[in-house]
């Protein structure tokens, strides 16, 4: 049974980090559920023609993740990660999400996460997905020294960090549970090349949203890729 | 339309704390995906025992986040709080649950929530309550000295944590965005009295959770009720 369970969550090996020698793959992930109106979505937008600029013959996998979210963790997960039986076939269609996922961040080498600040942390969504590639044997191992990433190292991942308010100076630095988490749980799977990408102050008004970003795209024009 | 969207979503003056003077309504929340397994689920239900044993009379209200969670928040919900029509039967159920999580609030005196960490963090259930629950002119405002929590004083929040590894000391601390994360944005909402009933270390070994149980069923027992 644990070998149904591995056909629908895909390889037991790494896809190849490029199908092309040479290639480079990309993928964009979003997480914000603003739609156009989403700052996130137009620097993650912006970061990713920066990249296909770089790299024209790059394909790029896509993952809205509020368009396509995948279902939280459940009882139910778990017991098919165990060897249970799989009847539901919304179930198995969500398992065989979950190892997509998996299969995304084993091809790309760069890697694009479209990352608004809800409440001080991340989207619920983007929580899900978290929960989804973190999986003891796949993205990550046990080691008599303490967990191990597994993803190969030379990925470059680059973070969009928006926020309604400032948390990177003042008052409000305490409360934030967003980028600092998303750096400590990407590293945790292999992910430590990390570029923060920020725009912050979004919701003090039309001129510090306008002052931020300008700042994120200018960072963003000065990548290296 | 924004009056349609207003009965869905509950209403406009918060609930009295307690239907009946003197009776104490208790608000019960459990979030692990790990059924009757649960460390969380054994603990959050031994501490609404506790205090059902103090108040014998006092309503329980249930929110199992894991068998109905609510859905993520979405630009849909967005749409519809901005007074948009809400002519998807799904969404308007969902927008009435998001509703009563608020109203839940306002109605208990005493609030338990079972919170295992997953992945250094919240489970995504959770994290998708707190985004339905912090909810601007509902839960908290802003005013010109900044944001203000708008649930009334005099809650008592038990959180039971629970987590695989050790975070309170050691090497992992810097890695915990879960009980901290808890702390901050419950008291963004006015929920500052907060009580931690920790088990942590619980999949190192049988002995050190065992441990950890015995430790975390303990301070249960002297809880102030």
């Amino acid at each position: 049974m644990f070998k149904t369970f591995k056909k629908l969550v895909g390889r037991s090996e790494p896809k190849p980090v490029s199908t092309i020698a040479g290639v480079k793959t990309i993928l964009h992930i979003d997480s914000s559920i603003l739609g156009p109106y989403s700052a996130s979505r137009i620097l993650s937008a912006d970061i990713v023609s920066k990249l296909k600029a770089a790299h024209p013959r790059a394909p790029v996998i896509r993952r809205d993740l509020v368009a396509d979210p995948a279902q939280h963790l459940s009882a139910a997960h778990i017991a098919a990660f165990q060897g249970g039986d799989i009847s539901d076939a919304a179930l198995g269609k969500d398992l065989a999400k979950g190892g997509a996922f998996i299969d995304d961040l084993f091809a790309a080498d760069l890697i694009v996460i479209g990352a608004p600040m809800y409440n001080f942390s991340i989207a619920s969504q983007l929580k899900g997905w978290i929960d989804r590639v973190c999986v003891a044997g796949r993205t990550f191992r046990y080691t008599p020294n303490g967990p191990e990433g597994l993803l190969p190292a030379g990925k470059k991942v680059f973070v969009v960090s928006t926020r309604g308010g400032v948390y990177t100076s003042g008052p409000a630095t305490t409360l934030e549970h967003h980028e600092s988490y998303l750096l400590v749980v990407l590293g945790f799977i292999g992910l430590t090349d990390i570029t923060i990408v920020r725009a912050e102050g979004l919701n003090i008004g039309e001129t510090a949203k306008a002052t931020a970003m300008a700042r994120a795209k200018a960072q963003i024009e000065a990548l290296a890729t």
